[in-house]
């Protein structure tokens, strides 16, 4: 289902904006492991909101309270369920667009789907960015896991409105802030510490499961792998990357064009993607819409708290994200036979 | 599990280069569903090889036979299953290169995951582009099911090595050619006639599901959708689509930089997107590689017939991948209430 | 995964009988479906402790609080999810038996597969029955949704320790709770006003969808489906049921010795089903059993507030267990096209 | 979908008994692993019809053919397919039914769900017993890995018609063919050499599992694990199997009422089931039915080659099924940190 997410560590994640609560309900997470709480709310904390100018003011603890699963600091096998209680809510505020859908974001064909009364609409409901902090409690779970692995994942903003330099970066934000409109960018992420061979052939490779998992965040338009969209343009004597036997006999290849991806598995260099966030939809500039109820012109103004540019929060998201498909395929892998203490594969007899 | 694609139109691909056959294996195909079979053998025409200079010599009649799930041109409702006869495979052309990884191949990853001994390396085994002809059975099956829903799948080459214009593609090619080399490109595809809707939030919207099917092509490095990598230079103001009111009433948007897609599902606009092809690693130059069982280096030149530009021949995999992706959104809305009748979904009480 | 049930309507259940609360997760509850809160409450009364002399006199309000997935009382198509919080716990109850598995309980395997420092063993943890309230949440709504659709779902007690008469059954109970021992029943279940069609061939038969969910209620060791084993001695001739025009006009069978199934699909007469469930391993009785970490016997007498026949209870259970499996079928069978309005399956072109 | 069974060994059946072919397409075994042709075959023989006076005389080699996933007799990692040709299909045998639905068939069902033009009815279509060749396929190659890890899984006949001596089941059986009828019967399963711990709590217990793989097979009715509807006459103190210390020091029970199940995990005792399979509804004798499309009432004399006892042949399946169900449980568990060398599961850190 929509809201579920992987294989063996698999999860669901529910709750709306503007809901009692919002969480996630984990299954898979091998017994035994050890959770340290303090680090997982650090991870929490670089996706809350309020923390800087550019980001909404919106005031959440974003303190996850652990309903099951757990036996002290350790799962202890059974599902693990953790929820955020919205408090900061004032749904008051979003009265006035319940008919007027509001360009760029989910509304209208949520009206469609969910039904004009019945929909959600307080916060943007279940499409609510707000939405991201439950995949970053299975996010930051899957990151120390992989980390007993020695497997890190480190992603980073690479460009803003086109601008990858951070002085005028905080210039165009400024520009952005003051003319109440919003700005995209770009986050590009490095998964280092792969063994080589994880990820499955066909639907299940490293791209299709990334993937899968980075369109879960509201605003990715697009994502590529290693050289992505350049390769479109390159040769293939310029893009293939040659093997050769590294200082201690491992088998690397020169160069990495293929972002550590070949035929969906892992090649043991670092795997690299992109992915392109749109600018924020909310924008304080009054917009042209349509009242879906009567059928007629509106113009809509959106109040309330906003992100001029989301991708500064973005990124321990994109960190979630890719940590939970790695985690997943590293799991499917045990099941394939992989033994993470040779770091390779059993054949079969 | 890997191979397999699909929620309710549920497919598994199989086979391998030059095991005895390959095929596909469709649950979820409504009973009593009319396949024109003509219209899909031209469909399958368009993939297969040796239908021009600049592709593949290899000659198969890619004739699929349907060995259950059929009551004469009408599906029964049992799981329906087509396979294709490999007959001109020339297994001893691949010997030379069993321990010794092709450079941009699924070579290296396979021999870890599978064994050195045991990977079916003959062809590309499982990896071997061949694989997207059962793709095309299923694809192709699923736009004639769209069809009876007035919904359109079209995919188009944007772009060969950087190149927009089809002379200079022609001219760029014959050189690739002349070189030994191969060469990338972009597709771009439009879906026209969805209704608003479908397309389930977060992990099953219709950018994941396209995208996993798409990065179930080989080569495939990267996806976007809408103005995609575009947008991320973008400003809310310019990026958003503003509502109207069309000409019969139907609420559309003045522009479509999202691409037919918000919030992860469709707006009733075309759906588009792009895809990114690396170009094929098979080049007739000789290549640095490593001996993998002997770890040793050693030098490769890879023998056999290939596509300098796959991209050509991708176009409709592209289509059929994407007609999957779209028929399973569509079925599964139905499952969610949606009635093909009236075009909109069904309201609780 | 194995807390996970059902295709369409898919629901997660978490927690264990000690932790802070137990709860579940479910998708695929159309959006503007209405929720009768009090009718929920009035089913989940039924299975709640504390109600009689035969049951625990553990006192828990089991009221379940809704964090999310509604809109007032109709569902706004996010998943839903209701937890239920663990107030009288007493976990020092447990510690005695951290080493010492329970005769007749998961202890042993759970010690084995989650660890035996790991694993959450108070009051039985994830497998304590204590975990059917969310599946009657489940079920509860399920109910609700197939009383739209004219359909009914009603268990009932067929016979406690081979009796079947009501003065019997009580005297017996009393025997066994004086002697602080427990008992075993059958439970049986029919379910009218099924449309002809439902559930699918081979392994989503409405018996193995059934099936599947029945054995998820703690001490289930049996189900047999219309005559089930009875059929075992039974002729042809006798067992088959012979179709026959009632006088609606409406095609039935004269005997229902299928129980309403035949190839997995429901005929349209009423579906019954029979489940036998274990004694309570429970007993006030000392039993033998071994210290698993110092492998050596011990004895233990299991402290405690236990039902002496959970048959009692387990009423609601079987019928929310039924409701669920057979509410997934029938959304499944609309995405396969059954239109609910005509009551038959849209054909195909 | 409903002709998948599995979560890692996963397997779709796929065919009509007069489709071209009858097959599976298996996933998830590993790599390497060796299948001994000599011994599947040497399996299926033993359910394959004409073998003797009792089981239909109809005479198909049942000789699979392998499509792909194999490299010479290792499995290569890519999904397995194997096929068997219908040859000996007498089509026009089923003309007269068409419209008639055979009493104890899936027919009246299929009707309705498929389509009275669309479905095929030809020998039973999808619901022969004939898709039982293709799980013992899946079945055959589970066996041989379970041998792998020691494990073995026994079925026999326990009764047929209520009779359990050979002799007076012999007589019965004259007496049921002579009087053109048919008889169930009960076959019960042993399952030795497993460890303590596979099955997942709730709905992937052992007992959901088998039951699901079970109930795929046409026919059965009821399944019961270890003491099973016995258990409902039983006190706790009866039926509860005390722990106690084997004689190499391991932990075994005195009794094994549980039939090896505790919580739905094994507990490394026998695993012991029970299936009812109800009598085959092909008999000679003139039966009343209903002419659907006309609807009149009509009556049907099944012509054609048939079973008088379908549990002669059933043994192998049962096995099959048993053996799909154990297989995919350890795999499952292998993903959950089960390690076979040891015999025991990882512990978390």
């Amino acid at each position: 289902m929509s809201n579920t997410y992987g294989e063996i560590y698999r999860f669901t994640i529910f709750g709306q904006s503007h809901a009692p609560a919002i969480g996630v309900c984990i299954e898979g997470l091998p017994a035994g492991s050890r959770i340290d709480m303090a680090k997982l709310q650090a991870f929490l904390d670089r996706r809350a909101p309020g923390q800087g100018i550019y980001t909404t003011a919106r005031k959440e603890a974003d303190r996850p309270e652990f309903l099951s699963g757990m036996s002290g600091e350790y799962s202890c096998g059974a599902p693990l369920t953790a929820i955020i209680r919205n408090m900061d809510t004032r749904s008051g505020d979003y009265e006035y667009m319940k008919y007027i859908p509001r360009p760029g974001h989910a509304d209208y064909p949520a009206m469609i789907r969910y039904g004009l009364e019945q929909r959600d609409y307080a916060g943007g409901g279940q499409f609510s960015g707000r939405l991201t902090a439950p995949l970053c409690i299975a996010g930051g779970i899957a990151l120390q896991m992989l980390d007993g692995y020695g497997i890190t994942v480190k992603a980073r903003i690479a460009s803003i409105g086109g601008e990858t330099d951070s002085c005028r970066i905080r210039e165009l934000l400024e520009k952005v802030k003051a003319a109440g409109d919003s700005i995209g960018g770009i986050i590009e992420c490095v998964i280092e510490g792969l063994p080589a061979g994880l990820g499955d052939p066909m639907f299940d490779g490293m791209e299709n499961r990334i993937a899968r998992a980075a369109f879960g965040i509201p605003a990715v338009k697009g994502i590529e792998f290693g050289d992505g969209f350049g390769t479109a343009s390159m040769r293939g004597s310029e893009n293939n990357d040659v093997f050769c036997l590294g200082t201690d006999g491992r088998i690397e290849t020169l160069t990495n064009h293929a972002g550590g991806i070949l035929g969906g598995m892992t090649t043991g260099m670092p795997l690299t993607f992109r992915t392109a966030f749109k600018p924020t939809p909310s924008i304080a500039k009054e917009q042209q819409s349509v009242d879906v109820k009567n059928k007629k012109p509106a113009a809509l103004a959106i109040r309330g708290r906003h992100d001029p540019c989301i991708v500064l929060r973005a990124v321990p998201v994109v960190e979630a994200a890719a940590a939970c498909a790695v985690y997943d395929a590293l799991l499917a892998a045990e099941a394939a036979g992989f033994n993470p203490g040779s770091g390779s594969f059993r054949q079969g007899s």
